[in-house]
């Protein structure tokens, strides 16, 4: 929908003025401050989380039932049941991300990636777009685990995923976004 | 789940050290850098963005419509239908928020509120967790709109957003997530 900025936004940003200004450099993410002033009114401050992307995978096993990780978030102070997820690298495309990642986190490998698509994380204040695929075709592939991370894969079916969602047992955003994609994606085949 | 934290990462954090320094405060965010560091590998860091919580509203009027609102997003420099939003102010309880957005943002005051639950939106990186309500018994009741937004008010039914998300111009994953718990309550009903 970006073409309608026009129609909607034109009229207040004319002339305004934004200045720009990166207050932080971290590993993966860069923090913009930005200040949005129209005609002689005080400055509106926005702060930005310039984010590379991430691509989440619904892994489906021979059986139809998913596989989710089981993990530490230190950021939440909780332990969260998730889809794998990963940060796109420098130059890599999602798919390949998703294949990766899925291969990290769950130890196995998919033969068959579907993309359904994905959505901004935050959208009022981060940049993060999530690619969402389905995996399947999945076979053992063990990698070596990250030293700084322990994950717990759980086979679950989509049935019980949907419960745990409105029971709030999974709590994460992409989580219950991605299940919903995938269940319809499975009631479009019927 | 934060009680079980102690069988899954308690091997992994003994003797491990993690220092914390915060590295910029912003207008709602602020971001902390922490390194965590086992024994005498190189320490590992993550930037943390601390954020004080959000509310979600998901408001049906007489007919059983949606009321979602489309606006000009900065960070991503797009226009999205989400479903109205905002942040926590500091000591405010998630339901005076939900109340006051969904007024500042559609025009509407609602006189019935029902909770559910909520999700963080980016747990590997952002403390942010939005609580879920829906808003009924709706009335107009508008307020003064924010000099610094423009917000265009959409009336379509859960039909028509479920198809939005599956042909991808919902893209936002709070309304996503949102109108999948929505869909469940309904079905939930019946």
């Amino acid at each position: 929908m970006k073409e309608e900025k026009s129609q909607l936004q034109s009229r207040l940003e004319r002339g305004a003025k934004t200045t720009k200004e990166v207050v932080y450099r971290g590993k993966v993410i860069t923090v913009r401050k930005e200040l949005f002033k129209i005609d002689d009114q005080l400055p509106h401050h926005y702060d930005i989380i310039l984010h590379p992307g991430a691509v989440g995978i619904i892994p489906v096993n021979e059986k139809g039932n998913l596989l989710l990780v089981k993990q530490w978030r230190r950021a939440i102070e909780k332990i969260t049941l998730e889809i794998p997820a990963g940060t796109l690298e420098e130059n890599e495309e999602p798919l390949e991300c998703a294949k990766r990642e899925l291969q990290e986190e769950t130890g196995f490998k998919g033969e068959m990636f579907i993309s359904l698509g994905g959505f901004y994380v935050a959208p009022s204040y981060c940049t993060e777009y999530l690619h969402l695929f389905i995996a399947k075709e999945l076979s053992a592939s063990p990698l070596p685990p990250d030293e700084h991370e322990l994950i717990d894969v759980v086979e679950i079916s989509l049935e019980e995923a949907l419960k745990m969602v409105y029971e709030h047992k999974i709590e994460d955003a992409k989580t219950v976004a991605g299940i919903l994609h995938y269940k319809y994606y499975e009631e479009s085949k019927k």
